[in-house]
């Protein structure tokens, strides 16, 4: 098993191999003091893997209750969570009982700004069973829900107790959810590891999921221990995510969170050569890797419309938008970029 | 002006003094970086000070977009939070805007609450125009918002920008809403300062406001210092509120905060004296002080039902219950009672 230890305002460790779903109860009671656990899912994973999770629960002596809502990311709104934090109540869930979300980022998100809102905060695990989820959102305290203005607007920090990542689950997706996730996998690549991009590179989609996943979570942990609350360097691991969390709302989530973070990360590379921040080669370099992964790099949406959907998301600081660029492949930077500029530098990489 | 400073998870000042209110717009520029602020007020407290507070603001070169929900505390919930969240979104407040709370404490924990989680936080200023939001519920960063089976059920730990309060307003409350919030002055009285105490006795509701405020802010002040997240001597600032609680909720909150921990605290003032730990001389001093202020001492309401209030409420924990209970007038302790032993000790002073 391989153990990732991250330092934040609440410490935990992220465990990692096949085979662990059945020690999840073991290690959930571990946590300490905990009578009730909310086992939150939804109807795609539930099914799989719900009833496993709830016997290992049991058979370390938790109580359970199990919370299932709609698959999707149009689920993780506000009715949603309203459901779940009045589920809680209803439950009677106290300050020392726990959450346990099992599914991909939606289930994680939502369930951890539950966690983080019901009673003023009470701890949750994450148990990611998808790609996306195991290399980026179970990890860093990131909980959101979306509002019909934009995606995540309304949120917390709010760090797990516990991240337990079981890579046979992975096998189990299908291979367009898959392949979505390897779009937050070369992101951290084109971040912070032109080694690890070569390795993607080389391996295509067969990579060794319990060693990439390891990789990725570990970038991200040294990033959190850094910056915490997302002022700073944290908002690198927002590449490809300002114009991409466009894309995905100008489709009204009919594509994938993946598919438009490499959609927008193509169109910042070209950008960027564009505006002499990164090489042709480089771009073209990222550009490739995208595509032997089924990723889209390309939109029909305008710059317009992308740049009106980028000014209302989060990375907006008064009359500037934090929009980060690649400059070599493993080292990217933070470009502040006054407002009425952003529909030019986009439209730079259509 | 009296200032008290707060050292907590963000530092900040309570400014206290008549005469205030024209000074905020230059107070909240002078927090830096903000364009715009959000004024969120309630439908009583805004004909009175909105147009003032806005002109305040604008003077100092702020641009400002206000929010007015219905008065009272059925507005504190889900429905008029996410109508708050949502109305910043579409205003496009961003990360280092701020929103200005103008109102009592269904006003502060609504808008505090929205403040700790619109894009994962803002900034919020406190402007608390009743006595029991300037003594109380605006310091301290408890935010929340009720949930249909409890009362602040959801909410979060984020601490204001700085606190104004300008006593002036004080004057224009009826004096039912006065007295209300000098239930939680001799709150603090019990908890802390018997000299205090006795100084409250004397005056009676005539007391010195800003003199009566800064001491209680002060006391607040020092206990969330030592326990801003409410995980030991914070909770004993729950004097009242326990039963208190299953009071207001029983009467389907037609009688007040005030009025139901007053009722709460002679309840538990009398149970004390019946498990022996409280002298009868003592109970005795604050159903006087209590009755001075022409704040109720009993209900008709059942142990069984008030108990069954409590246990929803967040200060269960597993299969016990804290109540705070007072050992002398200044002295209080947290009692940790079994969740079947909790009836009995009400029904002990009922």
């Amino acid at each position: 098993m391989k153990t990732v230890s991250v330092t934040a305002s609440r410490n935990y460790n992220i465990l990692i191999d096949s085979g662990l779903l059945p020690q999840l109860g073991a290690q959930v009671a571990a946590l300490g003091n905990i009578q009730t656990v909310a086992l939150v899912s939804e109807t795609n994973v539930y099914p799989l893997y719900g009833k496993q999770v709830e016997d290992s629960l049991r058979r370390a002596g938790l109580n359970v209750v199990s919370f299932v809502f709609p698959a999707g990311e149009s689920s993780k709104n506000a009715h949603v969570y309203l459901e779940l934090v009045n589920f809680l109540a209803k439950n009677r869930l106290t300050r020392t009982d726990a959450l346990v979300a099992l599914g991909g980022g939606v289930v994680g998100d939502l369930t951890g700004f539950a966690a983080a809102t019901y009673l003023r905060g009470i701890r949750f695990v994450q148990v990611p069973t998808t790609l996306l989820a195991a290399v980026d959102s179970s990890v860093g305290g990131k909980t959101a829900i979306d509002l019909e203005v934009g995606k995540n607007l309304v949120g917390a920090f709010w760090q797990p107790s516990l991240v337990l990542c079981d890579t046979d689950t992975l096998d189990t997706l299908p291979r367009e959810i898959f392949l979505d996730g390897c779009a937050e996998v070369i992101k951290y690549a084109i971040l912070y590891d032109g080694d690890f991009f070569h390795y993607l590179a080389s391996t295509g989609p067969g990579f060794d999921k319990a060693y990439v996943i390891e990789r990725c979570v570990t970038m991200k942990r040294d990033v959190v221990a850094r910056d915490e609350f997302d002022t700073g360097e944290r908002r690198l691991l927002n590449l490809g995510h300002t114009v991409g969390h466009g894309v995905e709302a100008k489709s009204n989530f009919t594509l994938s969170h993946g598919k438009s973070v490499a959609i927008g990360t193509a169109i910042i590379a070209r950008s960027a050569v564009n505006y002499q921040l990164l090489s042709q080669e480089c771009a073209i370099k990222i550009e490739n890797l995208l595509r032997e992964f089924c990723l889209p790099v390309r939109t029909q949406d305008s710059a317009k419309e992308l740049a009106s959907f980028a000014l209302s998301d989060k990375k907006r600081t008064g009359d500037t938008v934090s929009l980060v660029v690649p400059r070599a492949i493993g080292r990217c930077e933070i470009l502040t970029t006054p407002v009425e500029e952003l529909e030019n530098f986009i439209q730079a990489g259509l």
